[in-house]
């Protein structure tokens, strides 16, 4: 079959290569054909090497982890799914032994693999991965069409399920950042509560779309966006920040927005947190890291995704397009998702 | 001014009169005038004398516990309101310093009066109450519009919200009864969280409006609802049932419609729950009985008011006719909910 | 092997058999050999055939739902334990890709069996299980001392958990019922919150025992208990009451001890509860169901016992005394838990 | 009556004058007679003038913010104590009908004032105070023997009650610091939570207390005490960490300690906390600020006093040692809390 794969860091790009068709080698493996798999920004760093000594992933490799497809072949002891379903890959190949796994977050499992990150991923024709990560799709969901909610949608509605939980009627959250991850957030907070969404952003664009999606305000951040977040909220600051930028000075505008009690969900990195013990007490703030979603989480978003509730901007290229796409992908040059499709 | 006042539970309805106007008699009172007050099951059953033994009102006394209005007039130590400020009711008039207050939940207060049940109501031109009961409202909210939510919002909301903080996307509640309570019921769990909302009621009337307000699916109570929601959800029951009929044989239905670890919450009252142990055990279920909601819980539905996510159908009704809108109350004539305007 | 195995619902009694060792049959297969099994209640309903209808187990079969041993053989894809672990078997095993199973919560299993109940149990000197119900014991604990955890313990310690998330300082909880589950209650209680606890029992020797185990109140059940509590309470109830009996009147004392929004957690049964939607709602009082607990929770109630906060008071047999030790159990001859000893 | 007030912050230290005795001139206004009154390191920073353009104390001004003493006085509309119960008081004298009172958090008041910080405290014979501050003893408290719970000890028990809600059992909580909140915070968790209490301080006297107290594990924080917790917790980190020192490099070990989802509740100040929103996101980890606690967590922590749960260190002082009891707090000299007695 045919895959992308990254054969050197040097070479800042990958190479389409005719590989062998992945086979089922164990009881629960199952073996997907990817009807779409979405290229994020994570890509582009995987190639720049800097995942490349935390993963240590053996090159060459096939790169890809927001996959979904049809179920080609399964193994001995699978029983959940069958081979034609349509279905969509939690990003991890978890044990569902260890204590991670029994407490239902896959995140922490203590042996599990990343397809795309550390194993061969979707940027191919098939993939293998285990009957723990698959995920059977409603009837009129096309893979391709909801691939990226594999890695991006979880963990956008993992920290907007947190915040949700705290954001009654009459709060206000604010989503920094409304890309690719912002834009997925957005219509989920719209979807689990009640709280006015103010959206951040420094384009646009991006604003515009947010609006579209259902945001209460947008505020420019090239603007001094915390005083514009204070005033909307009569001077008192909002009960929830979800910053999905984490760099570029929102670390710093995002614990600002807060009034007493508040917390600041960190889910785009680059930056630091950089607080003041006596600032966190004063106010009673609170700063809430976040990962990827577990593999319930992902049922409940493919739940809001088959009830028209949250829906992606995708952009599609063919598999052999696979280094056009990252181009794109790197010049700003895509709007809401691309998903490469074989 | 004028009154509508409870003389004797043998005249059977409410006379007309002509009584002192309230005013501020503590550091802490608050003089309302009227602007609407809503009319309830409850004052049926208080003139039928249902209540007499429990709360042992003093005759003649003015009925009336769903109030809004404008602030007249106001106690020396009164800071939050101001005479002329358009407000709603808290239905309880608390103390503040003892334990159900001081955890925020005031239906528990030790010291409380309920004025239209216990002591005067708001079937009149002004009514007495003080500032811990008041809520300023949003600027384009009218008094008359808003009024039931002070009781009947409140009840409702309360139930939700308990509700939508266990139902996550891909789950389902049921709502029984689509009546006064129940239409306010479906617009909070619409607002609050992404459960699929299923409505049962006896009458089309009521469930075509359930529809209108965002009902997912609807259930003819006159066949078999128990069996149409378990089909409705593959087999396995909902994750959530609230019921706001509470007897008629719906005591029996709403457990029976739950999947294990699912939740019934009591609102309406008339019947028994009585169920086995065994049962209640080997599903894992839950029983969850509602009040009326706190302080808290009516500033944020009427947030949710001022966004228009929860409007209240209304009928209006001078005050002199009273008799009239109990009468039409009592024999199914009123389309949501009636309210006297002075 | 030897087996103590029911042939006939009319014998009313187990025979002990020569039977074939189980042996590996799947990939996560694992065989224990058993250190000790506790002996339940259940085990007679079995062999009163009260379980006949609802479980349908074919006959023979070996009895034994509370088990605890060494591992002696594992199957090709077992990683977490070895040959010669010590170790107790979460009482279901369950397939990991279910829903509740992916939640945590493996009573839900679509899928499980259930040793003892309706496949080959642990009275017996070899038992087949699967990975995911085997938890490594401590270095100090040996087996036969906490077989009974494995049922009767994780049945206390998850109700005991539920109420502990909403017993803070100050409050109460009565305990009715200090036998088998009422007394690792009772120490879970005291492990977990600060609430008082208020043991309910008619036997003197039970009340004496939960004095010993930390109960700071005990109440004669024969001499009005419902008025004893509220005297202890000062006339309001209590925040919480476990009921670990469920049958004899306790299903009505129980929710009449209860405070304004306390709740009654149902563990024992048998009887009903029948209560008035009016009493719910007007004391906003909650009735919550308990099954066995999940994999997690019995890691968490190990970890207890590993710390010397719960300790059960065992009584042991030989696997030839199996009747004998099951007419005791019927007879109330048992002091705390019988526990078979191959 | 006396008084040791304030005069210039270039003196250093306090006066002690004859001033007028305080007088009810509100409904809600109670007077009390000082029985004891807690010195905090507070104090001594207030007289450093570090609080003087936060607060804007108008001098001269009467310090003390941990107070209990007996009622000597009752405004005209305070029913819940008389002249001659034993009190102590909530820091904050709280208005009962801002957002921040309604839901129970009286620190959010946004009409407050904080005697001892920016009104007459209880440095004195007699201090004014409201009814909503006021806190009953059970009888066999003595004023003087509690003082210092209501600012120091609900700060403790308000992080502690947050931590203890997440912790289960086989969990690990370290606390950082064993001074005058530790103490406090350690006995608290014995109380509220099963998990392992690990203690790191600097003085093996703090860490001899701690043991004493029930601490678990002790750690020298002089020797790598990152290190050593995570050898105590296998190499994983642990669930939670609370710091009551906050500076001297214990904000960056303190979220080093942790596991993947654990939390870093912070109490003291002086230091940052400055993490990669990597870090953050990568082990999931959460931080959360922690003020002084509220009335009804001021009521929980008495309860737990008044059942021997948790014991203060106290050493007294006379009114006119002020400034001797200051001086010994600054140089260490101080075991457990000072607390001056008229």
């Amino acid at each position: 079959m045919k895959a992308a794969r990254l054969h050197d860091y040097a070479e800042g790009r990958l190479r389409l290569d005719e590989v062998a068709t992945p086979t089922v080698t164990g009881p629960h493996d199952v073996i997907v054909r990817i009807g779409g798999a979405g290229v994020c920004r994570t890509d582009l760093h995987v190639i720049e090497s800097v995942w490349k000594e935390t993963l240590q992933p053996r090159l060459p490799y096939t790169l890809g982890h927001e996959n979904a497809g049809w179920v080609e072949e399964i193994g001995s002891a699978v029983t959940t799914v069958r081979p034609g379903d349509a279905v969509i890959l939690h990003p991890l190949v978890t044990c569902g032994v260890c204590a991670g796994c029994r407490r239902g977050e896959d995140m922490y499992c203590a042996n599990s693999s990343f397809p795309g990150l550390n194993a061969d991923g979707g940027f191919a024709e098939y993939i293998r991965t285990n009957e723990r990560a698959v995920i059977r799709l409603a009837e009129h969901l096309e893979p391709r069409e909801v691939a990226p909610f594999a890695d991006a949608g979880i963990t956008a509605y993992r920290a907007v399920k947190k915040a949700a939980s705290q954001l009654t009627a009459g709060t206000r959250c604010v989503v920094i950042g409304a890309g690719g991850l912002g834009h997925i957030g957005i219509q989920c907070l719209k979807a689990l509560c009640p709280a006015e969404v103010v959206v951040v952003d420094t384009s646009d664009e991006a604003l515009k779309l947010a609006e579209e999606l259902g945001a209460d305000h947008t505020v420019d951040a090239t603007d001094d966006p915390v005083a514009q977040v204070r005033d909307l909220s009569g001077g008192a600051g909002v009960e929830a920040v979800i910053d999905f930028v984490g760099e570029h000075g929102t670390t710093e505008q995002g614990p600002a927005m807060l009034t007493q009690g508040g917390t600041y969900y960190v889910v785009g990195y680059g930056g630091r947190v950089d607080l003041a013990a006596l600032q966190i007490i004063f106010n009673e703030i609170n700063v809430v890291g976040n990962l990827v979603g577990n593999y319930t989480e992902l049922c409940e978003l493919m739940a809001l995704a088959a009830a028209g509730k949250v829906r992606l901007h995708t952009q599609y290229y063919s598999l052999d397009q696979v280094n056009e796409a990252l181009d794109d992908l790197s010049r700003g040059r895509v709007r809401g998702r691309a998903v490469l499709v074989p």
